[in-house]
């Protein structure tokens, strides 16, 4: 049995070997800069694992890893658009280093390409798996459109939040698993409690990554800490911290939670009270129940599966590194 | 048999009764409100003709044709965007009428819608027709950006530019023939004399389209004559007469084709006397020679065709009227 490491480097060497060809550069180019920007390649590594659970020439199922992969590349591309983002992976973002229009255009060849890679399938698991990815591959677009529209909303509530995240980020960890068995073919509803487990595992790693937003370690997070509160986005912690306020703790979030422009200091300064306020308001327990409540119901999917325990192990670990990180 | 206008009847109900419903509003309304600006519906028909030359049951071909329009309307959506275009068939583009981030969006959205619909298809039609229509979708891709470059270039060549237009729009007619031939289960050396027909037309048509720009009747061409060179457009006919003007004339060309924020009666001065230097040129001559070459290929293609004769008459019909139009 591979460990995780091993099945990083076959995806890493698949995907240096399988790199995206063809004319004009500026459409090519900005596809192959994304994808060698690398990240922690999450979502192939889930294909991977999956599909190890059935079958052993994991090997077979890298063009559907591949085409996950590259499916998430092409959402970070147009999403650093809409956000304006100058920066991903602490490198340029691709409307920055070339411009918008080649940012929107090779992000739509980007999407052609993960379908493209689905090719290769034979046509019976084509005929299961094309749906899957066309489902999520839908409601990634329909929460990256809930997001947006929360920007300007203050009537959210923590369902609807919870809602939009689940689309935007957790249905495709759901749909890696369940396209990684099917790929395997792994009874339908096999593939299903996977799809939960890579699903509710995307919840609490989205609730997680919220979290450390405002708390985590500076030296391991990688952003900045309160980017969120800066940006006045509402996540969890703000969502319940407005709920559990009393009047004039709530007047005061609202102020802190519509001001913009400031300066560096001022920025700290808000920071800090945000993280205060939250703390005497117990949200960050709130969150962590939360976190567990998603990752037990990964775990509880992980449960029901039937396959043999010890080849869930495998599974098991890497739900616990992607959760149990250190704060 | 039914008649072209029978199957454009059979086309737009079938469009009306299949609307795209989902939520956020924000996603879904713009996906029906460009399909719902109608157009001439082109590329479904054809769809539905190369699948009737096989099968007579057409509407099995609905959804082939609306994946096709879906696909090309996706393409309107996010070219409106790249060239800041604020009319689309005499209604506001919807990058205008919403913002440009939901143009994104919602056009992501129908390149998944468009892929959607082939689902329905049996197994071993998907695996044949999936790779036409994303090598189809990733050459207009091309074709695009070939076209964003060749704004900023002055040494495109003729050859250049009718490859430019072929990937930008003929191949997607050609891939509108090839796949109604393959949802009839057509062999494929029949469906790719489709293709090169529909290709082949494609290019008569755009070329055409170029001619009608600056000779068109403006009461019935639909838009400004002379838009092109408003907007130093290099067209066949613009690179062909610099291609055989002399020193002088090429030098005028240069300078007509390099101004730019001019006032109305200055841009109505400007496509005179462009007029009038093509004229001279006889590069109209060429144009035609050009327009009929593409044409008679198309037709060549559809005379090798192994069908019986009289079922090719509609086809026959069909490029008759898209070709020899008013002008």
């Amino acid at each position: 049995m591979q460990t995780i490491d091993n099945l990083n480097t076959i995806v890493s060497n698949y995907f240096e070997s399988n790199k995206f060809e063809g004319n004009p550069a500026e459409l090519y180019d900005p596809i192959n800069y994304i994808l060698g920007l690398g990240g922690k390649r999450v979502r192939p590594l889930m294909v991977l694992m999956s599909y190890k659970l059935f079958k052993d020439d994991v090997e077979k199922a890298l063009p559907l890893a591949q085409a996950i992969e590259v499916f998430h590349n092409f959402t970070l591309i147009h999403d650093d658009i809409m956000d304006k983002a100058p920066l991903r992976r602490g490198e340029e973002t691709v409307h920055i280093k070339w411009d918008d229009n080649i940012a929107i255009l090779s992000g739509d060849a980007m999407l052609i390409k993960a379908y493209q890679l689905l090719e290769e399938l034979e046509s019976s698991q084509l005929k299961t798996i094309l749906p899957v990815f066309s489902k999520t591959a839908i409601e990634v677009c329909e929460g990256q459109q809930y997001d947006m529209n929360f920007e300007t909303r203050n009537d959210v509530t923590i369902d609807q939040y919870v809602e939009m995240i689940s689309l935007k980020t957790s249905v495709l960890l759901g749909a890696a698993m369940k396209i990684g068995a099917l790929g395997a073919d792994a009874e339908e509803s096999e593939a299903n409690f996977l799809y939960d487990f890579g699903k509710f595992l995307g919840l609490a790693f989205q609730l997680q990554d919220d979290y450390l937003d405002l708390y985590g370690d500076p030296n391991k997070f990688g952003k900045r800490i309160g980017g969120d509160v800066v940006a006045n986005k509402k996540t969890f912690l703000t969502l319940k911290a407005f709920l559990k306020a009393d009047k004039s703790t709530e007047q005061e979030l609202k102020e802190l939670f519509s001001t913009n422009n400031l300066n560096f200091a001022e920025e700290e300064k808000k920071i800090n009270r945000v993280r205060e306020i939250f703390t005497a308001l117990d949200v960050v327990d709130n969150m962590k129940e939360e976190i567990n409540k998603y990752y037990n119901n990964a775990i509880i999917a992980l449960y029901e599966l039937n396959v043999e325990e010890n080849k869930k192990e495998e599974l098991l670990q890497f739900a616990q590194n992607l959760i149990k990180r250190d704060v």
